[in-house]
């Protein structure tokens, strides 16, 4: 196990997911206290946050936060609105499970955080190359979004400057898990599913089960995923 | 009564004080279609929502979201964590009612909503010059959040561009309250203060109330503030 140095705290961003759970095992060995943050945003499924606090305890953070914060009330994503089905298509373009804003609310909220408890270092699992499609995933807005978090707080106009950690953001999902089980993280505690059910199953025709399930073919890692009986 | 343009939508961040009355005032005489939004994010009264709700109806806006979001949940502010007195004398520097990421919290969701329903206009408050020291009502970190909603959206990357809005920014409070004067807006129904009564009565000592009291002087109004017995 890593000794975490107490002094050396970070938020961690944690959906629940695959990215978010290497993530956190990435930023737990570079030596950060870690504390985690998930969002209970109106996401159609709790499966996701079950995964985050399952993750959570194994990784042994300082303290995992569940924030609610209920963006299903304004809808307009296939996530978060009963009223568009999560797409069982691949889709050309942005597709309709983007949630508008939403790197830049959770972004935000941790910084918040993040400054009342003395940690400067976020981390967060976003992902540029086997992704889908998700503006907010892209290194130039999270450089800006840096930018906007050191001129609109306290400490960042003191010069103790955030800093926005995105360690997954070059990588392809293969490598993302080879990486991850290279640090021990266990798989099968993660929910990728945009349709999970109550027990945690993957629906397999999703997008995001798509993205995972060629991952671990490609990294030549069994997949632990559990599917819904079809 | 101006008529308004119902295509051309704007979401107004509306605290319940007297600048965001004056900006949703300013944003209705330009024809907007307002829809206006607040938070509750675990301040200490809720006068401050009361009077929203009140400006929102006097403003007869489209529609008028009080958004749940409980900062008070991190506290690190005297306006969110019961251990942190309300300030009574002025501050040097950045005040402790300073609230981490408040801002940048506030507008992310603004662009959320927003973008959902279709406006690219978002109008707030800030001031940068009878103001109390916010790192979050400078002209420079408007432009990083503005950059950043542009980067971090399916809007924003499709050229259709958020603009946030800040008439106020370079206002004196005299001039804010003579501009809103002339607007008719009723500042009977704001309120300033940070500890203000369940009745809206004001306190007559925090940073916000000697504010809003010169400000009033300095215009040559009326001041309609209620005070609570001393």
């Amino acid at each position: 196990m890593t000794t975490r140095d107490d002094n050396k705290r970070a938020v961690v961003l944690l959906s629940g997911g695959l990215d978010s759970a290497t993530v956190l095992a990435i930023a737990a060995k570079q030596k950060q206290a870690c504390f985690a943050l998930s969002f209970n945003y109106g996401q159609k499924h709790c499966a996701e946050l079950d995964a985050a606090k399952r993750i959570a305890t194994a990784a042994d953070v300082i303290e995992h936060r569940i924030f609610p914060l209920d963006l299903s009330a304004f809808g307009g994503s296939a996530l978060t609105d009963p009223s568009i089905p999560i797409p069982e298509q691949p889709s050309h373009g942005i597709p309709l499970t983007y949630v508008p804003a939403r790197n830049t609310i959770f972004l935000a909220v941790a910084v918040g955080w993040a400054e009342v408890i003395g940690a400067r270092d976020i981390y967060i699992g976003v992902n540029a190359i086997d992704y889908s499609g998700y503006p907010d995933c892209r290194p130039e807005f999270i450089d800006a979004f840096t930018a906007t978090a050191n001129l609109g707080t306290k400490a960042g106009v003191a010069g103790d400057f955030f800093r926005i950690h995105t360690p997954l953001i070059e990588w392809t999902k293969a490598e993302i898990i080879y990486a991850g089980q290279e640090l021990g993280v266990d798989y099968s505690l993660t929910v990728s599913c945009y349709a999970a059910d109550d027990q945690g199953r993957a629906c397999s025709r999703c997008d995001a089960c798509r993205l995972r399930a060629k991952g671990f073919i490609d990294a030549g890692v069994e997949d632990p995923t559990r599917y819904q009986p079809v």
